[in-house]
Formats: structure tokens, C-alpha cells, sequence
């Protein structure tokens, strides 16, 4: 048998559908030529006959895709699988995939059908799809709580109505590994022409198995896998395509099996897939999350700084990512610590290295993120009161309909009190070029954040401002009611630390 | 042997060890006290000798928990074993948790020591730890990359110096299930006394295979799986508590294992992770990920109408949620869209159901979420219309350090115009004020969201309010450069659609 692995990407498809991820016109032709670019052998587009907006999506990426074969889904109603076969005939590898359910709470309650008749529709459905492409795919929904000996009969009725691909989804997520292992295993070896199709798994993640579900079909022969970027899909969602995929690449040598995927825009597609959907991406995803290669305990960091592969298995380059990262925090052991410290330009004797790794850990007790300008503050006593250059003194801003907003901001610059109007594109930006008329400068605004730290509309408003500039940044914040006031400090307090690292590190530049 | 599991939740050791999720002291004692509730069995409370803030959280923990056993995390270093110990004696079941590294690769660049240092050291901190507590778990770090002799000589060690739970971590995340299985089966067989301890799973999740290993772990006589909440931890986090336990249940047919927890519990626990951590639950995160229960595709909510079984291994209410969520898409079916139409007091002709289908699945097909009043737009001509009963004609706010924020405005009401000035605390509040003032109302305000649509400080402001009164809810979306009149705008939406809505369902309260 063949070690190469069919990867079946169908988060255009059964991603798609999860609540909340529907995606433009636009958005899914960006995700699919990403796929295509990305070595994804089939890419399911979508499910024609759901409505006019599939079907156009799957057409126009039938006809835009190069090098996968574009499937569309249908059920097995003639309708279905005419219409899925009208919007993949523009693909130079066009695939119908058709479904029906096989299993007996499927088939009584939701197609009220007996298993005889369902029997007749998969032979009908097959040959009708197969009369219209050659690449056929036939799913047998809820495969994985359908009785044997009808699971086999169906299949073995699907070969011979030629179905090239035959997959046994694990639709409600209910598998263990060994048990989809035989079954995936029985039914190749019960079904007689079971070598003229290539088997297909597909599974979703209810229990936290569908990875490994995935893997243990593939090991019982399966040779497509079913898969989405970042997991989504219906429910707890599909195996996730990046986490298959690192799984047997980095696991070669006990999972002998090989896909065609450049890994190294596994965490691209991640993004993109986040960005089109708004489905944030836990920290913690393996692979693509934003902590997957992050360290902060001082005794991993301790033993990355050594050696990487104490605890790294798979390099952030493979999956597209530029480098580790060693987060601060209190659990950071001292060389991380000292580490951090010469690459913000300070060298400490080891005594004095001591006493401000105590005083680290005792602010990284009580604060959640360590910034590196709140390190800087721990061991160079100027920035305290370097902090304090510059000040708000007062602020007035006009807003509303009549625009353009209006903001009247007076300082106080190193003892002397300066005042000035600047109007704006909102009050925001009214108040931001009050700041930029009386403190020129060229750093570049990189976030402004506004979260309200208690609950109505009269909450305190927390406003973060992050500042780059010479390849370094810092952040500022401030809570006040009122947004506005709130948006100058954190400011100010964002362009202090600017301007007195950048006094210490480029000393010349200051005069 | 038994079929109990012991569930060791690591949620404030290793969970609050990844970078970004540490937890003040409040908040740790707020997630022991529910873990302790939720009738886990051994709570990891921290890693006393980190800081002096870990060691008080420790100290508290044991104190104040009921019912589990309380852990603390400790090196080979006599002094880590003693802090340990002394932060765990106030418990009425207190144990040491004490590790080291056991593989080739750990052994040589991190500790820098030879395998016989190594096994003198296990020996050690094992027979120091047992000297204080009777109750002494025995890791061996990276023991899935441990030579195999070795693993089994240092457990024999660690037992006979009277470790009572040996954990064999997967802390790279490097396993998949066969081998772990294998692993495990061959330290329990080799080791002669064994059965003088209980076996522990801990697995992280780099490849997506936390849950599985931990199964496949217990299936070769494991009965101790570490987790922790949401799967937060190192890098790609550990097993995730709510899949273990939700697994075993779900599957008891073919994992016939008992865990003490109150499943009822487990969305309430993933809420208060993820709120005191900040790390967002995906949204398809099994069991507890807010779409794990939801239906939006056509043939998945047509199933559940007609059969939950079709669809739903579990019920969510045995994890604690209300009830399973049927979300309107445009993959959702004719069913579906006649269940919410009634729901929300329009019962259509056939002719006019499918017309309205027609037009629902058109929109549908632009848009990414269709809320209820998009529906009742669909349907219902008055809608339109009556949702320009309110406009706003002007808004002029004054806002800055002198306070109180004062917002004039000008309405467009039923064709009367009308302007108010308003105070409020910060310029969002004076505005809202207004608005009451002009429309009074009982509507509670149950969401106010600011969402820059473009970078920049000059981006467009998309304001979204969402009220709510009677049980239902609306939400009104205006977007301006300027915050404050996006937010009026939203506001007077959200007020119109709701007017509208109670006016349709209880005409005579119109009167």
C-alpha cells in the first residue's frame, strides 16, 4: 500500500457550517487558493444545493484552483448531487461527494426510511454521481454507529456503482481509537472489492479524539484523511488539519506515512482561517496557538536555553513561525531572567543580578504579564522618575455630529506647561494629535485597546497603548471614566518609556 | 483492580504556569474551592519553592479544601522537598509531588548529571518527601523519552522509598496512544511491586493527543490521569478535565472507569478559568466551547427536531448548560426557520413560509450572523419602517479632565424633534443618558461594544449595543468615526427594534 496520505481539507465545507463561521464569497476563494498553494490534495468547497451563494462559491473555486481536486457535497436526492456536479464541472479534478445515513437511529428518525430503501438510494446515488464525474466519493453518515453487516453491504454496493472513495464518518464524535480502528479494518477486509476504493476518516472532536481517531484509520488502512484548519466545524469541530499533519511528520518513525502539506504555512492558514471566521484560536491549541511553542516555567526555559529539544519536539520554523518564545513571568528562572536583561542593555554583578531577580519575582507574583519596560523598572532606578517628563494636565475634548471632533490638551513637559487644539477623525484621533503637536515624534501606534474594567456604561475605561519604534516597543495604560482621558495618559505614559529607553540605549541620541 | 479514577487536577500548577494565565491569590482560592466542589480528587495547588506567592496559594489551599487531597510540586532539591511540605502540611490530605528528569536528553543538558546521579537523587527526594507526608507521587520527567531499563529501575527505586503514585509524563506531548499504552502495560509488568502503587497519566497536548494517550494510559492500568481545565498548561497544554471525564462517561460501554466528578459542573469550572486566565475557550472546544452543543446546518437541526439521539452523544445539560442551541445560518432548514418564526409569533401559510425561506437563505448568504430581528425583518413589512420612528438629528459631547461629561442631543420622534442635555461619568455614559432622557425605557443595557472596523486611531467605530427587556433581546450595530455617535446611533436602533417587538407581541401594552 501506498504511504502517502490524501489530506481532505473541508473547512470551506463542514467548517464553514459551524455557527457563526460563515464566510464571504471573497473569504472562501482567499482560504481556498491558501489551501491550494499549501499542497491540500482535495479541498471541499462547499454544498451546492444549501443555497445560491455555495453553489457560486464552489463553481468559482472549481474553475480558480490549480493543483486540488474541488469537491462538492451533496445528499443523495437527484436534485442534490445535479447541482453539486454543475458547480464542480469547471475544476480540471472535479469530485462529487455524496452522503446518506447508515445508521438505524439516522435512517428511522431523520430519513424515515428502512434500511432496504436507503440500500437502493446508495446504488442510485452513486451511479447518478459517477455519470457525471469520475472521481466519486460516498459517505456513509453516522458510519460509526451503523450496523455491520449493512455498513459492509453499502459499501461494497458503492465500489461496484463506482465510488472511488468511500468514507465512514465518525459524525457524532463517539469513537475510541481502537475501536475505529477496527472498524475502519473490518470493513476492508469483510468488503470483497474493498482494494478499488480508497478508504476515507472523518472525525469529529465531541470527546478530544478526533486526531486520534484520524490516525488510527490511517493505521488500519485508511488513506484520506477529512480535516479542517484550526479544528472548526459542526460542534466541538473536525480533526484539525495542522495537528494531523505535525503529528505524522514529526512521529515518522512509528506513523511511516507521508502528505503532501508545506508545513510552514500551517500557522498562515491558522490566521487567515481565524481572521474570515472571528473564531479566536485558544492559546493553547497544539500547533497554531499563540503559547504552542511558548515557555515560561523557569525550568523549561532553563533547559530550552540549554537545549531545544528538552522540551521541543517540532521546531516553530517547521510550522511557519519565526522563533520561540520565552515568556516573563514568575515562573522564569533566573537565566531566562538575565537573559532578558542584556537584551534590554543592562549587565548586572551576580549580587545585584539576586536582589532584582527577588524583587522580579515578587511583582511577577501579583501581575499577570511582565512587560519588559516593567523588568527595566526593576533594576534602573532614572526610569521611575524619568516617567514623570511629561504629564497631563488637562483635557477638553468637543465631539459629536457637527464634527470634526475638537481636542484641547495642555502638558506638563519637564516642568513647563505647553497647551494646544488639534482637531481629529473622532475624538480619539482629536486627542492623539493634541499629544503628537506637543510632543512630536515618529514612533508607530501598534495597538489602542479600550476595555472597560467594571460592568455599564460608566465603567472605568482601561486603555492600553503600545508604541513602536527602532524595532523595540512599550506599552502604556490608564483607567479613567472617561475613555478620552484615559486614551491621553496611557498614551503619555507609552511615549515616557519610549523616549528614556532610547536615552539609555542610544545615549548620543538624546543630545 | 479498581475501576475508579483518580482525577488530579493541575489547572494552578501547570495550567497557571503557561505564559499569560497566572492567577492572583483570590483567584486561585476561587478555583480550588470549585474543583474541590466539583469532587476532584487531588488539587495541584502550585509549586511552593517558585515564589513566595505560589507558597502562600499552597498554604491557603490546603487549609481551606474539604475533601481533596492537596498537592504540592517539588524538584530532587532537599530544599524544594521541605518547602513543599511545610506549604502542604495544613491539609487534611497533603502530598509531595516530586520529580526529575529520567531521559537521556534532560539528563545530560539540562541537569547535567549522569543516569547514576539520577537514580541517587530519586531515591533521595523520595525518602525525604516520604519522611514528611505519607502521601508522596513520584514523577520521572520526560518519561516517555526515557530509556526503558532505566524508567523501570527508578520506579522500582522511587516505590520501595515509598513513593504511593508513580506518574510517567508525556511532557513533550510526543507519544501516540499505541505507545503510551505499551509504555505504561511495561513499567506496570517489569517493576516487581508495581501493584504497590498507583500508576498516573500526565500528557501534554503538542500533537493533539493529550486525551487519547491519558485513555490509552488508564486501558494498560493507569488510575491517576492529571488535567486541567479547559486543557491550559506548557506550550500546547495537558489533557483537557472536561473531554477525560466527559469521555469516560459518554463511553462507560467500552471504558468501564468511574470518576468522582459532578459533570453538571463542568461549563461553570471553564467559565471561571477562562475569566480569571483571560485565555478564551475556542469556540469548538469540545464539551465546553460555546458551539460544542450547537446546530446550525440544515440536516443536523432537521435530525435533532425530529430525534436528539441523531446528533447528541451527550446531553448538555449533563455538562451543565442549559439547553442544546439550534443557531440560524444559512445552512439551516426549512424546519429550523418555522420553529423560530413561531417562536417568535409568526405562524406562516406554506407560500409564505417558503417564500420568506427563500429571502432568509439569500440574506443568510451574506450575512454572518442572522439574529431574530433580522427574521422578523424578513417577514414583517412593519419593521422597516418602524424602525425609523427615532433618529438622531444631532449629538454634541464635551469631555475631558474637568467632568462631568455633558452630551447634547437632538431626536427625530415620530416626526417631533426633541433635544436634551445630559451628565453622565465619561462622555459614553452622558450620551446614554441622553437618550433615556428623550425615550424613557426599562430595557437593561446587557452589552456595549466598541469595535475599531479600520487600524488606526481615525478608524471607523462599530458600536454595538445589545437590550434587553422581557426575556428577549435585540441588538442594534452603527458604525461613524466618531465613537459617540456610533454609540447613540446603535443605542436608538436597538430601542427601535425592541419598541417594535413589543408592540407586535403585546398590542394592548402599546395602548
Amino acid at each position: 500500500m501506498s504511504d502517502k496520505i490524501i489530506i481532505f481539507d473541508t473547512t470551506l465545507r463542514d467548517g464553514e457550517q459551524c455557527p457563526g463561521a460563515t464566510m464571504t464569497l471573497e473569504e472562501k476563494l482567499e482560504v481556498a487558493d491558501l489551501l491550494d498553494e499549501m499542497g491540500v490534495d482535495v479541498i471541499e468547497a462547499g454544498f451546492p444545493i444549501a443555497s445560491n451563494g455555495d453553489f457560486e462559491a464552489v463553481s468559482l473555486i472549481a474553475e480558480r484552483v490549480g493543483n486540488a481536486v474541488v469537491a462538492g457535497l451533496s445528499r443523495a436526492a437527484p436534485g442534490d448531487i445535479d447541482r453539486a456536479g454543475e458547480a464542480v464541472k469547471g475544476a480540471s479534478r472535479p469530485r462529487i461527494h455524496t452522503f446518506i445515513s447508515t445508521s438505524p437511529v439516522h435512517m428511522k428518525y431523520k430519513l424515515q426510511k428502512t434500511a432496504e430503501q436507503v440500500h437502493e438510494m446508495v446504488v442510485a446515488q452513486v451511479t447518478r454521481a459517477r455519470n457525471l464525474v469520475d472521481d466519486v466519493e460516498w459517505s456513509c453518515e453516522d458510519g460509526t454507529r451503523t450496523e455491520h453487516d449493512f455498513l459492509c453491504r453499502c459499501v461494497e454496493s458503492a465500489i461496484k456503482a463506482g465510488a472511488t472513495t468511500i468514507n465512514i464518518p465518525d459524525t457524532v464524535g463517539y469513537c475510541i481509537p481502537e475501536e475505529y480502528f477496527d472498524l475502519i479494518k473490518m470493513v476492508r477486509e469483510r468488503v470483497p472489492a474493498s482494494d478499488k476504493a480508497v478508504f476515507s476518516v472523518h472525525c469529529h472532536n465531541d470527546l478530544g479524539l478526533a486526531v486520534a481517531n484520524s490516525i488510527a484509520g490511517v493505521q488500519a488502512g485508511a488513506r484520506q484523511i477529512e480535516c479542517t484548519i484550526n479544528g472548526i466545524g459542526e460542534r466541538a469541530g473536525n480533526a484539525a488539519l495542522e495537528e494531523i499533519v505535525m503529528a505524522l511528520k514529526t512521529r515518522g518513525d512509528v506513523l511511516p506515512f507521508d502528505t503532501g502539506i508545506e508545513t510552514t504555512m500551517l500557522t498562515r492558514a491558522s490566521k487567515l482561517v481565524s481572521a474570515v471566521t472571528s473564531f479566536p484560536v485558544q492559546y493553547n491549541k497544539a500547533v497554531v496557538g499563540r503559547n504552542a511553542f511558548a515557555h515560561e516555567s523557569g525550568i523549561h526555559q532553563d533547559g530550552m536555553l540549554k537545549h531545544t529539544e528538552t522540551y521541543e519536539i517540532m521546531t516553530p520554523e517547521s510550522v511557519g513561525l519565526s522563533k520561540t518564545n520565552l515568556v516573563m513571568g514568575k515562573h522564569s528562572g533566573r537565566n531566562a531572567f538575565r537573559d532578558k536583561l542584556q537584551q534590554l542593555g543592562y549587565e548586572l554583578s551576580d549580587n545585584q543580578l539576586n536582589d532584582a531577580f527577588q524583587r522580579f519575582k515578587d511583582l511577577a507574583d501579583s501581575k499577570k504579564e511582565v512587560f519588559d519596560e516593567d523588568i527595566e523598572a526593576l533594576v534602573d532606578e532614572n526610569i521611575a522618575t524619568a516617567q514623570d517628563r511629561m504629564k497631563v494636565l488637562s483635557l477638553l475634548v468637543v465631539a459629536g455630529t457637527m464634527g470634526p471632533q475638537v481636542a484641547t490638551l495642555s502638558l506638563d513637559i519637564d516642568g513647563e506647561h505647553k497647551t494646544v487644539q488639534a482637531s481629529g477623525n473622532g475624538p480619539v484621533d482629536a486627542t492623539f494629535n493634541a499629544v503628537q503637536a506637543l510632543v512630536p515624534h515618529e514612533a508607530a501606534l501598534e495597538l489602542y485597546q479600550v476595555h472597560a474594567v467594571t460592568e455599564g456604561t460608566d465603567a472605568q475605561a482601561e486603555v492600553t497603548v503600545r508604541l513602536g519604534a527602532d524595532g523595540t516597543s512599550v506599552t502604556g495604560r490608564a483607567a479613567h471614566p472617561d475613555t478620552l482621558v484615559a486614551s491621553s495618559k496611557a498614551y503619555l505614559t507609552a511615549l515616557n518609556k519610549l523616549i528614556n529607553r532610547r536615552d539609555r540605549l542610544h545615549p548620543q541620541a538624546a543630545e
